[in-house]
């Protein structure tokens, strides 16, 4: 039986027709985009029509879009970059940001650049907006504010409007992390609020190995990555020709399907909430429609039976996870953020490949595992 | 007719063996490496076994290596890295670097973190070395030395044991930009005296977006690119699963078929200077047999005739360049050190893929342009 893979937060399946557009580019089409000859030439179209695609989707200048290798990597670029250029002292964050924010805000800290100021989160995980006021209003003078459009292991959501238009009010600059929203949901970047944002192509059936950062006109980031001009002189280093033209591909499709996959995925997430729900179990995050479609974090109780369900979901065949993938194996600093480090917690991610059946099976196999009954009778399991 | 690529110091083709190699990764074996299913275990082997096999072809330890988005990306970490860690105040390199670590270098003198220390090099590109050691004796505290071990534009090697042996004698680090030379000589890193040692795929027909930094142990470097701990916490973001793939399979192949590779290489190479010396091109570099064999960079007098032939040479078909791709547009600053920045330079870069009746046709084409003959009757030219 072919496995059911519920982690698409960690990693997505490359779409057939994004590995068909990228082929070209992993066979004759070899060339070095900063080459004189027709090979590099071809090679730089390449790059140059997934800069405009993307730029054109999200409602901005391809000048704005540095290619990088991964959204980690987007994320170092942006508060670095940012932090070198305007002599930022102070950040504003949360203790529940992706490792590749947190860990590079405590690694400044501990360099001595920065004050890493940490927002309390209430337990839906949403940070405390009255507090990042009352700290912007405090006249300190350079700041910047870091806070995730949608966390990756709750799917809890910030409005970009709402905390863009509190930033904007103290001439902050703002970055959001938004790996996990990049594709998930149209963005009209020439409205929003934002001053850096990032993407990762592997979280929408791109490739692994290419990400974005997208910024505001006229900001200076330092560059980070020195060497050639590439990028614009932002980030040094031959570019990922096929990652780049593969991660266009993906997100033109993400945004040509987004209706119905939203839809779908929606409808998944719903029906498998509903059927654990009966099971006993609770949803972490957001209780309103503040939350990630994509991202369904389901909390058991810390019984002797719900003890190994992550393992022994593996074994059915079903993966899922217990977090972040760059942080397995160590304790959550989310799910303790929102009390619920007491609980067996599983995330489960979807995307458009997702089926029905699928669903139904996994709550069959959950059920069995915890009550020790299958729902159908005619439904062996394991 | 199919055009002829000589420009393979530039970026190299993916040997069909490789993109078969990593085909599995871009279709369904797409886990990411840190997710605990199955999908993400099968990820994690095929990265770890890339990386044992590249540390056995090496002769040294998986644990030294750290994989990477590309060559510029590993020299960007050997270098602040290690000057972070060790608090090194001063770095000895010179004018002639490719521009990861010159512009690096730069970077950090523009900080006022270093002071770069550039040696003199002589006409063939060789680093003065007399000068080096007596900087070295100096007693200068916190030093480090950066050369690299094959120059990008005109081939010329410098001996890694001769300089390896004087930093040793000064307890000095010595990293090695050895992007040019990784997949095209066999190594012992068990052996060579170096500290820190680089490589890019996409020399060796690998894939572009993925690279490795090799450091010696206990080194300490701080990583310059943080979040989760991928990469035993040397470098984070989510692992280029198939370009990891794709950069092993090359450099097992490199290493495989490294005698007859570099002796057919040697050969065009030799073949290509000779016809050309005839048209009254010298060739820059070393005179000696301390260089590159993939490289051959000719000089010829900057005339009426030649003065497009660059140009000419693509419309015929034909790729070469004029340097080193990361830096095109720009004069040469190796040129310029080797005094050669008054002629009409042309780098012919080989792969095992040239074919010597590939050769020839570049060898008439070029007289065609210079002197307005063809040296067949039979072989009409564009």
């Amino acid at each position: 039986m072919k496995r059911i893979y519920l982690d698409n937060a960690a990693t997505t399946p490359i779409a057939p027709e994004v590995l068909e557009a990228m082929m070209p580019y992993l066979t004759e089409q070899f060339g070095n985009p900063s080459s004189p000859g027709q090979e590099g030439r071809i090679a730089r179209l390449a790059v140059e029509n997934a800069r405009k695609k993307i730029a054109g989707l999200l409602h901005t200048s391809p000048s704005q879009l540095v290619f990088t290798s991964c959204g980690t990597e987007a994320n170092n670029l942006a508060l670095r970059g940012l932090i070198k250029a305007k002599k930022i002292t102070r950040v504003i964050s949360t203790r529940i940001e992706h490792s590749s924010v947190y860990n590079t805000l405590c690694d400044l800290t501990w360099q001595g650049q920065i004050e890493f100021v940490q927002l309390n989160v209430d337990r839906e995980g949403r940070p405390d907006l009255k507090e990042l006021e009352s700290y912007l209003a405090d006249g300190h003078g350079h700041t910047m504010v870091s806070l995730m459009h949608a966390n990756n292991e709750i799917g809890t959501m910030i409005d970009l409007w709402e905390v863009g238009t509190i930033c904007s009010r103290y001439k902050t600059f703002f970055h959001s992390d938004t790996v996990q929203t990049m594709g998930h949901f149209p963005m009209n970047l020439s409205e929003i609020p934002v001053d850096l944002m990032t993407m990762s192509a592997h979280k929408f059936h791109g490739p692994k190995g290419v990400g974005m950062l997208w910024m505001r006109k006229d900001l200076g980031l330092q560059v980070i990555q020195t060497g050639g001009s590439h990028e614009n002189g932002m980030r040094a280093g031959t570019e990922n020709v096929a990652g780049i033209v593969g991660m266009a591909k993906a997100f033109e499709m993400a945004m040509q399907y987004y209706q119905q996959d939203s839809h779908h995925i929606q409808q998944l997430s719903t029906l498998l909430q509903e059927g654990l729900e009966k099971l006993g179990a609770i949803r972490h995050g957001s209780k309103n429609d503040h939350r990630l479609y994509t991202v369904l974090n389901m909390g058991l109780p810390d019984i002797e039976r719900s003890k190994h369900l992550l393992l022994e979901l593996d074994i059915a065949g079903i993966s899922v996870s217990a977090g972040s993938a760059c942080n397995s194996g160590k304790t959550s600093k989310v799910m303790a953020a929102i009390h619920a480090d007491q609980m067996i917690n599983i995330r489960f991610s979807f995307s458009r490949y997702n089926q029905l059946p699928q669903i139904n099976r996994v709550l069959d196999i959950i059920q069995y595992q915890l009550i020790g009954e299958s729902i159908t009778a005619e439904n062996p399991l394991v």
